[in-house]
């Protein structure tokens, strides 16, 4: 029998979030039903929840960064038991059967990986996300949270962490390599955790200074205000490796001259307008401009046991379900230190 | 006592290029004295002649891409001895202190390399080119041209080879790699030479069909139209590096397309315009879009080796040199194949 969790909906792009109800199907055989305990509130949510991209289905509940524990596990589960503590991210489920799922690179299965929220699971129901009280998730989606991180602080993990991991391993930060992270919001301030505890040098470029002294806190040895045009003479081909997180649109003639001969700049944020650069910002110092979406499966876990090992997680602030909507205005206005956590025992 | 070779001068940008001469200075010790014995037209050539660039200085001998003999040498030369068989390329010394030199990638020289010709040498002198009888150059960027090659075909390796050599070496093509070349001129031939060498899948991209057999016949295996739209949708997701040769402006969402996960696109082409591409072009895939910038000296004789190895030069119609104004009009309109080689003999 199908379970009836309660959830905060977006009936219309224009309601807000209300209390409501979404339907859980019955674990199937490989089947993981979680009591979600947090869930953190991404920005892609708020553009899901206000329709800003096309093809957004309501009513939606929104959320894709969740940890819980696992309550129940359909007969062919192997991979996890009840009681454990778990996480789900971005998506849900993928082909299994293409070439980049066969490697472990779920997020970029060429069908389509199947989205936490706003998607169509193989059984043809829309998919619902954590912004309620329980989810059901095929077992090979669902992941092992590690003791050692707090289930508040590692929902975060599930979507900015493993955003910002997948391109800092991918790109090989690491002791003597300059990193750069642009933008120090709920992506920013894990990246500059990961990318310190890998051993990088770590810069942070913000827009002001105002979080300059969080950054120190985090590990990172620099930051700069991009504000500051002298931020760009000083840091001319200084930098090995920058990830993007910011999805405004940015000069990137000027941060590709940040970077040294060989360098990497990594977009992880989605701007609305093309990226335009000069051919020479590229040849002239074999630089490279490339872009990363999560990660796999395998790789997300790796990013878990990471953290637990290095004692990190994201930077929180818990709120009570009614405050979902206020929460969503904070986190416009970069209002938030450094990403907001629904308790989702007061939906 | 310095030389007085027979050149080919522009002395305007309007003038075109007329018989002259051009002053070499006495072989320092460390120098070489070669005789040129053919050099190849490069598009670059037309643009410095006709001074389609900022900074131009006339009179102006332009080549860059120089096979000859060596004459003679200074007295502290090591590397190279009379009679030797040598070439030199796009630069004739750099900074040799920066990191960039330090790793042998001296063409990413941070003081700037000292290029071979409408440069300024470390003596304050101008520079001038190889469409000239003889040049003399630092020990240590002249290249050996291994027997096996002729000099005829190995001078436009100095440039055209290079610049390919480089890329495809860098983001290693090989075997199992499907690599596609933009542009079938005088750096795509010789691309799809180095890369089917390699052992790569080799794939060109050219605007028509005209060049379809010639582009078999050097080892290519698939050849496609670029002005018809289904070779965007059959190739979509079906490669792993385009290298593109072509300076004209171009769709890069569109060649991005083809990229499957992780792929490559090299820009070795300069457009005169800004380039743009969305984001999602790149994250969506984690594609790269890069540029590259021929290759250092070492890599350079690695080239010749190579090439020597493979039995590899380039395809060339020499020309005598009262010739070279009307080659830089067939070059053009792309009427060569696939790359004009002066004959320093009729200078």
């Amino acid at each position: 029998m199908p379970t009836i969790a309660k959830a905060y909906v977006a009936s219309s792009p224009t309601s807000g979030l209300e209390p409501g109800t979404v339907e859980r199907r019955d674990p199937g055989d490989f089947d993981v039903l979680i009591a979600i305990k947090y869930t953190g509130i991404c920005h892609s949510d708020i553009h899901a929840a206000r329709g800003d991209w096309a093809g957004v289905q309501f009513p939606l509940v929104v959320g894709h960064e969740i940890a819980g524990v696992v309550t129940a596990v359909g007969r062919k589960v192997t991979r996890h038991v009840v009681g454990d503590r778990v996480g789900v991210g971005c998506f849900v489920d993928s082909c299994r059967e293409c070439a980049n799922c066969r490697q472990g690179e779920e997020q970029y299965c060429l069908q389509g990986s199947t989205s936490t929220y706003n998607s169509f699971g193989r059984d043809g129901l829309p998919t619902a996300g954590g912004y309620s009280t329980s989810i059901v998730v095929d077992e090979n989606y669902v992941l092992n949270i590690p003791e050692g991180i707090s289930l508040q602080a590692a929902a975060p993990l599930m979507c900015a962490g493993i955003t910002m991991y997948s391109p800092l391993r991918h790109w090989r930060a690491g002791p003597r390599k300059r990193v750069a992270i642009i933008g120090m919001g709920g992506l920013g301030h894990i990246g500059v955790k990961i990318a310190v505890a890998m051993g990088a040098e770590v810069t942070v470029l913000s827009q002001t200074l105002k979080k300059q002294e969080d950054a120190f806190r985090l590990g990172a040895q620099q930051y700069y205000a991009t504000s500051e045009p002298e931020t760009f003479e000083y840091l001319k081909g200084r930098l090995d490796l920058i990830i993007n997180t910011v999805s405004a649109d940015i000069d990137v003639d000027a941060y590709l001259s940040l970077l040294a001969l060989g360098g990497t700049m990594v977009l992880v944020g989605l701007p609305s307008k093309p990226l335009s650069q000069r051919a020479w910002s590229l040849i002239g110092m074999r630089r490279t401009l490339t872009g990363s979406k999560m990660g796999g499966i395998r790789q997300t876990q790796e990013m878990l046991e990471f953290c637990a090992a290095k004692g990190l997680g994201a930077d929180v602030e818990v709120i009570p379900a009614h405050q979902i909507n206020q929460a969503f205005e904070r986190v416009l206005a970069s209002d938030v230190r450094y990403r907001f956590v629904i308790d989702a025992a007061t939906l």
